[in-house]
């Protein structure tokens, strides 16, 4: 895979892959799938920078086996209306490899899915509505690499609200706060470090709205990409029992 | 003070009192000075718990003289026109005072006084415009003492808007979020710890308005207050020459 | 249970109650258990400002029913040899009750209960040794309450050593950092807020040393318990559909 | 400066240049002076992906003038003896490239120099001691770029100890602990955001001690330097009138 881009990201897009197949207005706006759209522009955007491939659901294992997940800096991750379809031991499977350093960009509804509960450790819960509303995204991490390139605000002229109280760890960054046109808010780019990884929470991306064709969103998707891949070897944190080395004793 | 409410928060409510001698439009929403608004709001939220006493600008040493703040377990801070007239020396006087345990609320355009700025480090600087926006208060930090009985979202019908980016430190809690009618949003309530001193940033407040007067806003600066409250004995963090206890030794 | 004590903090001290039946190294410790050793402590540190109960592995639900849950205020967890006997049914019901602002003080072995683990979302994996290291504990919060009236540093004469890497979320507030006679150190007192609830992991308390009959260690979990305590009303976070209240529209 | 070197981070290397001049015990560990040892480490661990030049205290404007700060991404900075001699103009220029995005990494006792002081906002106060401890670096972050590489501890024979509580705000990421002989703790590796700019507190390298030339140790300051440079086009957070854009409008 990275015999032709020496040192390139390598980017797995995966995609729930369900309201494609069922309902012709997610297909009207993503007649190629959510997930390849999203692969198409990371390749745009990132070109040499990175290789990308996809993975969905309905794949055995959900794509996601081993070898793939060994062979990924930075996993996204969409999903919606098939959460509990998620195999736990594939879930368990993904966190070892953030937890060993793998990064991992959680898009939208993807905060109810089970991987992402898992890494928060709480609901994940937030209010919503599906009305067409405005959405405007504020930089307030100033400098931060997640928002470089950003117009300040980035306006989705459509899109679902979602609302707060979402219910998350405090983020260890906070990147991006929407509005919207009822007038809520929400935390809409959160950064969090879990084991040797990092995790990346954003908020866009409704399958009933074209979200993920605009080039700012989709910038950032790749300045996360960018920001999430790991710096160090790969390792999963593990218990060591260590022998006093004698460098200090008790007097 | 504290002879009849022992346990009781000792707050001192600072105000600039500028505004209120030259300004007719201000006189007129705030007849007894912005200050005395806000102490007696308080006196009355927090009855029996609290001893409020205020100080202004015009006062010999600003009113804050060693010995009231040694008697203030709690300052807030409320400048707009005059931050320039604070004295440096008086300055330093209450930085040491927060660093050494007593709380600090800054409000409204005390963000950009010199106490607040020299206790971020940052410019403090903002977006603005002052034209009867609606501002709705988000709590974002669930649980959280002083978001305790405050509407989701709290209703400001008129404020100056104040719009992100805010450059300050990512506060240590981010605990409100506001958005305004034209669509800005602001971390509206921060806080931070500095030394032993607890430091709290509450955004609305501009003297044009009503602000101080609405009842919920009053119960986020009681709340506030008890939070902000010292918890253990005032004392400057200073340099110590520690000699080697012996605990432990280079083997 | 609160009649006697209007306004108390009700804890449910849990223990594993393993160690102390089969070690007789551990009953010589611990002759009432440690559970017992440490709700004794409890009473004796905060007197009339707690109702405390016990609870352990072996009783029905592990004694931890939606009943006992719904009248603690604050539960703290001590687990090491029997984490993987504790039904996932309870943990579940922990958890929600946490995220609803229930505090947890997780002790020592707790880092790898499945409770921990599930409200961290990583490994919680460190390193260790049980051989007799001194453990000195120091105050890196200056001023936060869980640290009031403790010696900086604590000297425990006799412990086991946890060093870092600890694999946890990096903690919203650190207040202890310990170092141990091999020269390790570790995070040692972490404040965490989940939910609407709040967590703190203190590291001492292995069943083969008298940590918790140190009156030290006992105030720090007092502290503790007093700082974890809810101050508003339970409720977990959950998902609403919000209509458009109309405050702003789209122009 | 950069024509040779496209893309290469350029860092400044600024010393005090006090002990070099009147401490032979000091000359004869950093005959070239600590800034130059600082630089070819910086030279050697980066090579072509670093520009670097010193400056100094004795220099007109202590050699930071404007033209240098703005060719500068990243500024190191080493002082002790004369903290007090640095005018207070050119810290406030530093201050302003740092809240603009040039990274600062601060050395040592710079802890007490006036910039670090005025970005943190705190005393900055700690304990000290001057007798040849030995010292134990521990990464607390795991997979942080800034350890990358760094051995697990990176053990330091003969340094002077700097103990807790040392009066900072919390970190943004808390990256090395570090414990003394006389079994004292450190928060040695300390991440901030200030405005645009990163900066990074390293605690080792007092003048008496060949701390500098140990590469384990330049090799941090190296991943420091790559970590804090700046990834957006330098601007000073400013204050904005804005206009209502009519996005949104009052119901």
């Amino acid at each position: 895979m990275t015999e032709q881009n020496q040192g390139a990201i390598r980017v797995t897009v995966w995609g729930e892959n369900v309201h494609e197949g069922r309902d012709e207005s997610v297909r009207k706006v993503y007649p190629d799938t959510m997930h390849e759209t999203i692969a198409a522009a990371l390749r745009d955007k990132l070109g040499q920078d990175v290789v990308v491939r996809t993975a969905w659901l309905q794949q055995d294992e959900h794509g996601l086996t081993e070898e793939v997940l060994a062979d990924t800096d930075v996993l996204t991750w969409w999903g919606h209306a098939a959460h509990g379809d998620v195999d736990d031991a594939i879930v368990d499977r993904v966190q070892q490899h953030v937890l060993s350093g793998m990064g991992l960009i959680a898009l939208h509804s993807a905060h109810f899915s089970k991987i992402f509960i898992k890494l928060m450790g709480t609901t994940c819960s937030l209010d919503w509505r599906a009305e067409n509303d405005r959405e405007l995204i504020w930089t307030v991490a100033a400098g931060h690499p997640i928002a470089q390139g950003i117009p300040h605000p980035l306006v989705i002229e459509r899109e679902e609200m979602y609302g707060e109280l979402f219910d998350i760890p405090q983020p260890d960054e906070l990147v991006f706060v929407s509005s919207f046109s009822g007038g809520e808010v929400f935390r809409s780019g959160c950064c969090y470090r879990r084991g040797q990884g990092r995790v990346f929470y954003f908020r866009p991306g409704d399958q009933e709205y074209p979200t993920y064709h605009q080039p700012e969103v989709q910038q950032i998707i790749a300045n996360a990409a960018k920001w999430a891949a790991p710096t160090s070897p790969r390792q999963l944190p593990t218990v060591h029992h260590r022998k006093n080395p004698g460098w200090f004793e008790k007097a």
